[in-house]
């Protein structure tokens, strides 16, 4: 944090995110309902809305007459503006890019697909992303001018040095707002931890704060996965947190394309389970499961997997177990199998997490792109929330 | 987060630790120095500085007419007032509670241990610890009426219901200060993190401002741990994180004190590395490690924790993992050894973390139940770093 200004900055943000919060609940509300809800003065209210409004985060929606108490001014009533892109999520894949765009208030306003073909280089990649944001802004009636921030996921390792730069730049010379660039995976996870906290908290707080600790795994051309501790994404040291793929499984196993033997990745990853059961693609493979050959092989992807969150939830106890990608979503056997291993390691008569399937769908690496966006606020999240736990060892 | 009233407090906060942290880097200031390092107003900075002398935090440390400038009043020169304790760390293990106090900017000002019969019911280790806070702060002449937090560690499994309202209703009752509890070991992760924080940070940013993502975990009677990610100390859902002890390592092991069978802590807690050993102590066990037999113990202790220290490094991506207890203390070879399995298990190309022994003594619980304490402002350690990682999968 540098100087007071960067204070007066989160302040402010948090004040904002308070007035958002309360005309996501109910838009059309005047100033002084505002006040009320919020616990802002009248001075500090009136900054925040003349910089939302200036900025086109919201909007007066009325100053109609029927609303008019008594004989003075009408009291404006102010909204979100439905039409304002403030958050933009991008999720750039080896054969298609997604694009969403979130108000102010975090709802998702618009969003969409684009698909190449696969393995396309960076630089048309990017175009393709940029050119897919302009047209749906357009197409949309989306009015990107406001942009507060923009998350960036991508496929497969994240570009280094170069190209990386060229990420940052295709969207940077575009709009004049931070850009965030990171594994669409792990803002995969990041979105799955969010959507949970918005159903359970749906009445509860009145926001999509989300919370909770979140084990995040995909089983698709690779293993890939992200953990969420205590809302947050964590990153690592390096920025390769949750690399589930590269756990050893199986010391005599086959060797990786990380160069290591047995891990994860090559036994639950797509190539080597229809491999292993001798099919030729996903679609075939969930119409064959119940084969006994095909369904060996799914215990064993299921054990294996088992195993490694299981390792991982009694060291992170975690709320959630989320299993995603195309593998369990052509297998669901994948999930309950791995849930039965997680039950039978956790530590008796202790609260287990629970283990579902992901509830997302292709969208969740933009969604995710938005939530990291928005999340660069601490202070809505985590303050002050000491939790005061008990342990057994 | 509550109301404005929250924010205001979490901004004078703020405030009040970069004033802090100034005056701890050179005490003798003048309120005008202190302006221009802090890039703070005249106005907030009276404002702060007067609350800070009205608590007891710092003292006006002279008015001597050597320092007057020219003909006007002395400039009053404000400093940190050494004998006023302002958080309260305990650590109150089977044995013995060992007690540190801190002054406003986090440094150890007074610290003292008492010993017990080992096992002494709660009530009696709650009189000995608040018995011990009282007699260290007569005999080292510390101030204790503006505590602004305490932290108290407990060994083994934190009292549920009766018994940890009896934690918090002994120091509740004793000062007006928030009282935290936790696990000692968790405790002891979050000081190993910090006086990382400290090492690698002394002159770059001038406070202890900690940092990092360590795994740490103890082999004592039992195998305990704890996890920091991005500077601080996971809980996890339930409160347990950090279980390495209960991570299945042997799926035809003996049964552990949990219920499960093959536990890391029924192969490398004191007791069974004693009894495979053939050795009485842990004495015994330094003098003998070299012998072939138990040379081969030790070597299947440091294979098991390094297996499942390598799990939890690819997972979280720690910058540190710390070995600590008194097993490794007596037998360093422990960590030698897991740190050998750790590399190899790491994916080739990518940053290794750092394997070390835990550098602090006993009163790593006290310590770290302090910098939990401070560690409540997200303030100061988090906002804005956004990090823009890159990844394998």
């Amino acid at each position: 944090m540098s100087g007071s200004g960067g204070v007066h900055a989160l302040v402010r943000r948090a004040h904002e995110e308070r007035v958002l919060a309360i005309l996501r609940e109910r838009g059309g509300l005047s100033r002084a309902q505002i006040a009320a809800r919020s616990g802002l003065s009248r001075t500090t209210l009136s900054e925040i809305t003349s910089e939302l409004l200036a900025r086109g985060a919201i909007v007066v929606v009325n100053t109609d007459a029927r609303d008019r108490a008594g004989s003075g001014r009408p009291a404006e009533l102010l909204a979100l503006d439905p039409r304002s892109g403030q958050f933009l999520g991008v999720d750039i894949g080896h054969n298609r890019v997604r694009v969403a765009v979130a108000d102010a208030a975090h709802e998702i306003i618009a969003s969409g697909v684009e698909e190449y073909r696969p393995a396309r280089p960076w630089p048309h990649r990017l175009a393709a992303a940029v050119g897919l944001v302009d047209r749906i802004a357009r197409e949309q009636g989306i009015n990107l001018a406001a942009l507060q921030g923009i998350g960036v996921g991508v496929a497969g390792p994240v570009p280094a040095g170069g190209s990386r730069a060229d990420v940052l730049a295709a969207f940077s010379a575009r709009f004049p707002a931070p850009v965030l660039v990171d594994n669409n995976t792990r803002f995969a996870a990041l979105a799955e931890a969010g959507h949970l906290g918005r159903n359970r908290r749906a009445g509860e707080t009145g926001n999509d704060a989300e919370a909770g600790d979140v084990l995040y795994v995909r089983l698709a051309d690779g293993v890939g996965g992200g953990l969420v501790v205590a809302g947050r994404l964590v990153s690592g040291a390096g920025g390769v947190a949750g690399e589930f793929g590269h756990v050893k499984v199986d010391p005599a196993g086959g060797v990786c394309r990380c160069g290591k033997r047995g891990c994860l990745e090559t036994v639950a990853a797509v190539r080597p389970v229809l491999a292993a059961a001798g099919v030729d693609n996903l679609g075939e493979l969930a119409v064959r499961r119940h084969e006994p050959h095909v369904r060996a092989v799914i215990d064993d992807v299921a054990e294996a997997l088992g195993r490694v969150l299981a390792d991982a939830a009694l060291i992170l106890n975690p709320e959630v177990v989320v299993i995603g990608g195309p593998l369990p979503f052509a297998v669901p056997e994948i999930v309950t199998g791995a849930a039965a291993v997680i039950r039978a390691e956790m530590i008796p008569g202790e609260a287990h997490p629970l283990v579902r399937p992901a509830q997302l769908g292709d969208d969740d690496g933009a969604r995710g792109a938005i939530t990291a966006c928005f999340r660069q606020s601490p202070l809505l999240t985590d303050y002050p929330n000491p939790r005061v736990p008990g342990s057994l060892s």
